[in-house]
């Protein structure tokens, strides 16, 4: 197995690989301050839910590399105007807040702490939370692979690999650890207009790995439902509610409705952080809407005539009876999934 | 209204709009002989099978017109291989072979007739042809405004417009007769991946004509039939089956499944030439793959890796019970189908 290494820090500098320029080429983004973590984030450099909490705490740990010369009050109120700067990198990823959070209350709690003390428990966490996020993953991935048959068509949606995460992947990490455990594995992967996450992405990761693999139009999977091509459908999460309800990548509620209508199997697979216990449905979710030159350009080449309006939303809410589990790295949840949900908490 | 004059011929040339280039530029493509049009077919110069039917038409007349001088035995031999040639420029256009097999069967009633008298009968049914289509979309729309509120959000595939056609469109001229007869419509325009021709073609007529009018990828269109966003759906077709079951470009079937799942009316617009007579059920009809490169390219950039699998059929069959009728132009059908469709033979 090739190891993609998404987010690498090293001698204070985060390096990325550039997300922006694959599959055409292969760059590494470096981030020597918390400005141009904000920038990558923003800049769609990385993406995917994890993998943007996991920067967004190095982002801090650079913040407090810039400020170690500072007095204590000093570097108290420059960090935090840089948390809140990095908080607002992106409006809907969960886990950039929960990373961003709970960097806050460590400095909270060790703000007696000489700056550099603080600084060194502030590295610490983020090199835990880029560590558990793979370990997380993993775990994930064997859960998963419960549910994979010994040969499998599996459908994905967006790109939830090694690249949406620290490493390894969500529902990608699960068709990583089926294939890798030898089971005869054949992915179709939505290629996920507008951004192409899938064919740009997941497409990549599939080629890296030599996972046997079929690229589709967004439109092309309801057909392969239909007709029986697709054993289970894996997507990934970008923010769980209480009851279920699954926000994801636009096209993913698309996909739950033929999957229910069809009877396969349909699994969100995301870590316990995706989950936003303080909301109880989907309605509570807001969905971001996005640029109309996602949708009009590609590769800064109009694709659309000019003058014409664009509805862009990035995500969209599938309904909890239309899924069949979400798999985590504590279990498979299975409904009822509020009650289920609330003993992950 | 502006005219688009997807096709037209003058003093022995066919001008068609080349719609390779819109919407980045506005160029006609000038056939002078019948290898052009060959030529026009196969590259999709022009496309949309009423299109293809008219323009296929004018090819036979070309050469026609190139072979006028030689003997009739001579001619009648250099005819027979040019239509067969066009009969081939692309594969599963019903209206193609339905407009080269209406030239036979002239040319075949009139081969007694001094060359030249044969050449202008070919000219005066290419002219009917297309004359004809224009009329019989403009009767269709008349139909199909019928079932468009005086407030109506539709949502149409691909693109089923002027330049589908000899002029005017089929679903999309239902939605220019409901615009231009006063109502207050919203286009949702699915972009239709792979070719775009829903971005690239439909957002064009629209901004044209100024018919108030959103672009969004495909697997937006869920989520509005869902909340309630759309009264209608209307698209296109390929070939019609006997019993109703129709095909059309890929992703019309998923939009079946969810215009039935909450209830939207979902409307074929088809000319009578549309339905084949000779299938029974949509199983019969063969679905057209296409190259990879038509999802692994864009403008000719590379947006997915190299080494990558594609599966990219270009149309899919959407079943009877997912339609709730067929706007031709010399009715709506509904269900039974097939009795209703016998009635229009």
């Amino acid at each position: 197995m090739k190891e993609i290494k998404t987010i690498e820090f090293k001698e204070d500098i985060l390096y990325l690989i550039d997300q922006r320029k694959l599959p055409l080429s292969y760059e590494i983004f470096e981030c020597r301050t918390y400005r141009d973590v904000d920038f990558a984030i923003t800049d769609m450099v990385v993406r995917g839910a994890p993998a943007i909490g996991a920067t967004a705490a190095y982002g801090v740990v650079l913040a407090a590399r810039e400020f170690l010369k500072e007095d204590k009050e000093k570097f108290l109120a420059n960090m935090k105007e840089a948390m809140e700067l990095l908080n607002r990198s992106r409006p809907t990823a969960v886990n950039l807040m929960w990373a961003i959070k709970k960097m806050k209350d460590l400095i909270e709690e060790n703000k007696d702490l000489p700056v550099n003390e603080i600084y060194k428990k502030i590295k610490e966490e983020a090199d835990t939370i880029l560590k558990e996020d793979i370990e997380t993953n993993k775990k994930m991935a064997k859960y998963g692979n419960q549910i994979v048959g010994k040969k499998a068509t599996i459908l994905t949606h967006c790109n939830t690999g090694a690249l949406a995460t620290a490493g390894f992947g969500t529902a990608l990490g699960v068709v990583r650890e089926a294939f890798y455990s030898g089971k005869d594995i054949l992915v179709y992967a939505d290629e996920t207009r507008p951004r192409l996450q899938g064919g740009r992405l997941t497409a990549w990761e599939l080629v890296q790995e030599g996972i046997p693999s079929k690229l589709i139009a967004d439109s092309v999977a309801a057909t392969l439902i239909r007709d029986g091509k697709i054993d289970l459908i894996l997507v990934g999460a970008d923010r769980i509610a209480l009851n279920g309800d699954t926000a994801n990548k636009i096209g993913t509620f698309m996909l739950s409705v033929l999957a229910k209508e069809y009877i396969v199997p349909f699994y969100i697979v995301a870590p316990t952080t995706t989950i936003d216990f303080d909301i109880e449905t989907g309605k509570e979710i807001e969905i971001e809407e996005r640029g109309s030159e996602e949708v009009t350009h590609i590769e800064n080449i109009r694709i659309a005539p000019e003058g014409i309006d664009v509805y862009n939303p990035a995500f969209d809410v599938t309904p909890n009876e239309n899924i069949t589990g979400i798999i985590t790295e504590k279990g498979i949840v299975k409904p009822p999934f509020k009650e289920n949900i609330l003993k992950l908490k």
